[in-house]
């Protein structure tokens, strides 16, 4: 593996998932690994799960992190080919991608997508811009189109609490006073392609996720028909795609309840809105799995960064 | 010692005392206790040496630190019980102060008082927050309410300077231009509760601190009488508790200077204003101890988080 | 050497040079020296470069390195002597100093000119208060006057490409939207001064650095004239001196293109405006050096770090 950009660098996720269980029930069993090796987690968004656990999966590799609030900190990045700079931009990625390069080993990325051009969005900028000119490892901390750091961690939260072949996955829609991206719905459903399960997604219409990321998944409007009989139960909200970036729906319906939810376990990324996304009573319940899944955010990034290390090495 | 919220938390003083002293004495003796653990320090507000000082505590005992602006960095967060979170915030405390616990082994906060809302300032939301919800040891790093580092780092600098079995303590209100919050002050005050000391608090009328804080405390409104023959003034300003975190005096007949100082010894806990709060005289002058303070800050942060790794351990 | 403040404080560069490339050679050769030894890196101004290489320096030689934000985590500082500070700073330089000193070996520091004030840009007020009050060594990550740490980059790059006994070396002036310090060329010019080397800097009438700084290099106002037969071209924007902080030119006759390059290597610092300050043919081709330079950036920092390491050793 070269980078970590997305579920595609994933050559084979139930290894992936045993291999992190096996960090997680002994975490500095790799210890020596990132013994005088760098990371750089660079943020040009906000970030708490992510700038932690990435921080804490490096230490337990006995890696050096070197963190960054890139927006707030850094220069304002140029993207464009042959562009003339006298506007606001100062630095083009070209060079930052290769400057960061030179005081570390790996860097680590989180650049959201702005929801207001979707094809530059879809362009990954800033992710693209380091893969290709960093020539180094890049790790994918959230990118406009995916969060398979995430996505990761949700597989081992969901192995973690399997007990069937083939368990019910529903990812369903919630309501949100404010347009988020498609990052994490994207890269859960790609993560779900790459399991055993009966998956289905439901959403109100006019919320479709991007149709080449949910191709072959079941795709179902009606909410209460979609949770029959889950095991688990994702719930997100994401703006629109079709009408990029709007808020169309804010309908409580689609709020989360332990009436809905039935016998399943609930799973959500976080920062959750109380109460509009999902009730507080499904939070503060037995079926919530959302602080395992920000456990296992550590591991993995911690096994995503053991195998760059050990590709380097290599 | 579970948590290191208030003086409360303090078992015996003059043991803490001592022992921080002689971590002082050798700050890397216990260099292997920290081993394989983190203190994630949070900031709702800023700081100088709250932030060095307490890297350098942790650094001391072989403890990974990570620092996070938790306002600029991270998500707003909500603390009532059963909001529907369809504004401003986006986190739940509920949320944000166990995922924190994921990835660190203590965690330590700063979170200022806002002055304008004295029953909010006083429930302590953000702290409380954490020591209800994170499951680890939380440290106070100055909260609406107190500073309990600063005066632990205050009783160790009057313990290497006093001669005297029962020296007399001042606590003397300073003019300033801004409103400030009054954690200093009280915990300052709390902690001399826990001393053998002369100890008097005078300040103009309308300035009086929480009643429940100075219960037992010696008040004084004429600060020359108050002053006779002491052997330490600590000069704070703050704001007016009873016409809460109001301005109503910046008499500069309350400034110290060297005449009202006399031979005492004089303390503050910085930033300070110069000419305003006390005169440069003073500052420059042999009886200053405000470096010293400063220097203490390390030692007050290594011995609390010293026994909460012990307790951790234990 | 007690300070890394300015070119004058290295006393033989080749010697610098020489034991930087070994640094180079083998990054880790004194990690044992900066054990227990802590550098507070305090930036009151952007930077990227600067922020990753000085942390990956000091890193390599074992330190601790703590990172401060000073402008927009810490207090607003007052320099005056004998100010009432009743106005928006809140600390004096005089505590600020000596309390980062209480909580690390070494500071760094970055603050920027104003562009606005040039006496009181030329007074150095950050870099000199630290100097003044700190008691311990301090570095400049770039002040109003000069960027040492830069320059001692460029010298290691220059020997790693120079053929020549002595290499025509010019600085040429390029044009820039906004209005940029001087600090680059002056340390660039400084450093010129202690190498054999046919140097001549050139830019447009109306930009001549400070005299004191150019003081017996040779200048010439037409570019062409100046580019002929040169080994290496450093290229730069700067505001006017002597019309302080303006910008009166932005002619891009004076952006670098191959053709005016001819066989000699490009060099700039960075961040760099493409197409602005130089044409993408010469970033992009064989002849540019500013990822080595970037690269060097570590070295020039750890050549520093090391020196001062070994006097507080000895």
């Amino acid at each position: 593996m070269q980078h970590y950009l997305s579920l595609k660098d994933i050559d084979s996720l139930p290894q992936w998932v045993e291999e992190a269980r096996s960090l997680k029930a002994n975490p500095l069993q790799y210890k020596a690994l990132g013994d005088a090796k760098a990371v750089c987690l660079l943020f040009f968004n906000n970030s708490l799960r992510t700038r932690l656990s990435t921080q804490k999966a490096a230490l337990n590799l006995g890696m050096e992190v070197i963190v960054m609030n890139f927006g707030s900190e850094g220069w304002a990045l140029e993207y464009g080919d042959g562009t003339i700079m006298d506007q606001g931009t100062s630095e083009h990625i070209k060079e930052a991608a290769q400057v960061v390069a030179q005081y570390c080993d790996i860097v680590a990325i989180r650049a959201f997508a702005s929801l207001t051009d979707k094809e530059k969005d879809e362009a990954e900028l800033v992710m693209n811009g380091f893969k290709k000119y960093a020539g180094i490892p890049v790790v994918n901390m959230e990118s406009s189109v995916g969060h398979p750091l995430q996505a990761l961690a949700d597989a081992i939260t969901l192995a973690e609490n399997n007990i069937k072949k083939r368990p019910k996955v529903v990812l369903s829609w919630a309501p949100h006073p404010k347009a988020l991206p498609h990052a994490v719905a994207n890269s859960f459903v790609e993560m779900m392609h790459l399991q055993e399960a009966d998956f289905v997604i439901t959403h109100p219409k006019g919320y479709d996720l991007n149709p080449e990321v949910t191709k072959g998944a079941k795709i179902e409007y009606d909410q209460d028909k979609a949770l029959e009989d889950a095991d688990f139960v994702y719930v997100k909200n994401w703006s629109s795609y079709q009408d990029y970036g709007k808020v169309m729906n804010q309908d409580k319906k689609w709020t989360m309840t332990n009436k809905k939810l039935g016998k399943a376990k609930f799973m959500h990324c976080l920062p959750v809105r109380r109460n509009v996304v999902v009730a507080d009573e499904v939070l503060d319940g037995p079926n919530s799995l959302v602080i395992q899944q920000a456990n296992n955010r550590t591991y993995s990034a911690q096994i995503v960064l053991k195998k760059l290390l050990e590709s380097l090495k290599g």
